[in-house]
């Protein structure tokens, strides 16, 4: 098997930890290399976060350290309500680690890997899209390099669902809104796995539990670190947590697991919508604008949230 | 019958021309004022169609003359592509009218008949939000002293429906974005019908032929008008006319035909998404934002079309 490359751009982060779990143990995939962002930690904190589990899972990429701080301002307080303190819902983490960050950063790290192997290489970014934006700013033409891009990010007003640190913006885009919008000005394939999709797909306690049976120490794991997370959602009134990361990851290992609408994106930078994502879909026509001459990404519209459920279980379960 | 007094504040408009007929014909409706803006014309041709049709359908309330420019700049050129030069779908009018306009202008015609029948007086709002604005600012006490606002505007991607100005945008809204945010803010109950269910309720050119056989000379009227902005809809690849302005009387006269939701309004006036709507929830908590301290108004989320579309068949055909 010919396996499909791939670097995994993220702030681990406890859905960004199962998402790199599922990445680690899908069978056809080469993780090429795990950049990281600020977001849900410091950068620090991510970045530990990431070498950590490299270390413990036996996982061979290398940990690239990349943005501490979006394009424009300071980064926004990590949103330790929601991830704990360590990011990774409060499980006990080692003070030291043997695992070392690759010396470049994660911009450099990410334009070497694509160069070495153009067209082969694809990316699906979790976090603040900045690392993204300061590849394109260092290398413009990287981008008709990159075999495809999945990002988890955004919230298009699909299906009533809304932003979820404002009613108009979502996390990873309203955390760094100039770099969304720059990445999405650029001619490289995007297909964004907004709210839209994965607050429509849930792991129940249920599931969870039957992971933490059944698929070994990535199942004990990710039981462990999602305690503090599947709170959180307790006390939002959601019973069962909304699987965001992970969906970005099962789009890139099977698509059709979704449905798709095509169009050029916007990302508001501006006044009471700053973060929000806006999709003028291709079937439509409007007068001249904002979203004219920029080049068609794909938004998620729907998705088989029970086989996106499935593949992430066989796929821990049969790497056991 | 203790018959429900409404005020309709328009920029007729081939839409709103057939609304205002059907509050005219609703049988438990006292209009009691029409009151102008500018939009779908300038607000000398809006003003003219609505003295015009009173006239001719002899409808007995005064017709106030509003605003002719938005709070902030100037207007947006009329969309004479969807409404015909004249607004009437370029249907022939007369040179010149018998009725005159009251003297006053709109907001002071507003506050005067509100204060005349406190707490009786609900206003179906079709147009820009200027009038209303203006009346806020003239006499901010008058909030507590309307009955109900129904406004047609908005767009707040409720089923992936989208502005129809840009991506973000509606007509109504981005055409005075600063007066719709201002009566947003103001406590009086409003509710929205948007795009997302107007959209979603057409008129074949068989529903308009059936009504101009069977409704007498408002069905003749209505056929007319409704020629120019079906060839409108038709170019733009929608078979059949979209039901704004007859959605918002529909929810005055019925509001069980639609579900709705509750939450705080803000009416983006920056950047890409000028003249988004967007609601928060009342069911969803966020941290500290624009939202916070706002009234909560309703959005209409869906609505039952075939029982809209008969309501409005059987007021015009009953009333010939």
């Amino acid at each position: 098997m010919t396996l499909r490359k791939v670097i995994f751009d993220t702030d681990p982060g406890v859905d960004d930890a199962m998402a790199l779990l599922f990445l680690h143990h899908a069978p056809e995939v080469e993780l090429a290399g795990i950049t990281t962002t600020f977001g849900n930690g410091t950068i620090d904190q991510t970045t530990f976060n990431a070498l950590y589990i490299a270390e413990r899972f036996g996982i061979a990429a290398p940990v690239a350290r990349g943005a501490g701080a979006p394009l424009v301002g300071a980064a926004m307080a990590p949103p330790d309500f929601v991830h704990g303190r360590n990011a990774l819902g409060d499980v006990a983490l080692p003070a030291q680690l043997r695992a070392r960050a690759d010396p470049r950063p994660a911009y450099r790290f990410i334009i070497d890997a694509v160069r070495a192997a153009p067209h082969e290489i694809s990316i699906v970014a979790v976090g603040r899209m900045t690392n993204l934006a300061l590849t394109l700013r260092e290398e413009p033409g990287i981008a008709s390099l990159v075999k495809e891009i999945v990002v988890m990010g955004g919230a298009f007003g699909i299906a009533g669902v809304q932003g979820n640190v404002t009613p108009a913006a979502e996390a990873n885009i309203i955390g760094d809104p100039e770099a969304a919008d720059e990445i999405a000005a650029a001619d490289w394939p995007i297909t964004f796995v907004g709210l839209d999709v994965t607050q429509k797909t849930r792991m129940s306690t249920d599931f969870l539990a039957d992971l933490a049976e059944k698929s070994g120490e990535s199942g004990h794991f990710v039981w462990d670190i999602s305690r503090f997370y599947e709170a959180f959602h307790q006390a939002g009134g959601v019973s069962s947590i909304y699987v965001h990361d992970s969906s970005a990851v099962a789009y890139f290992l099977k698509p059709e697991l979704f449905t798709t609408r095509s169009g050029a994106i916007r990302v508001s930078t501006d006044g009471i919508t700053r973060g929000m994502t806006v999709q003028k879909p291709d079937t439509l026509s409007y007068p001249p604008g904002a979203w004219d001459g920029r080049p068609s990404h794909r938004v998620c519209t729907s998705v088989d949230s029970d086989g996106l459920l499935d593949l992430y279980r066989s796929t821990l379960i049969e790497a056991r």
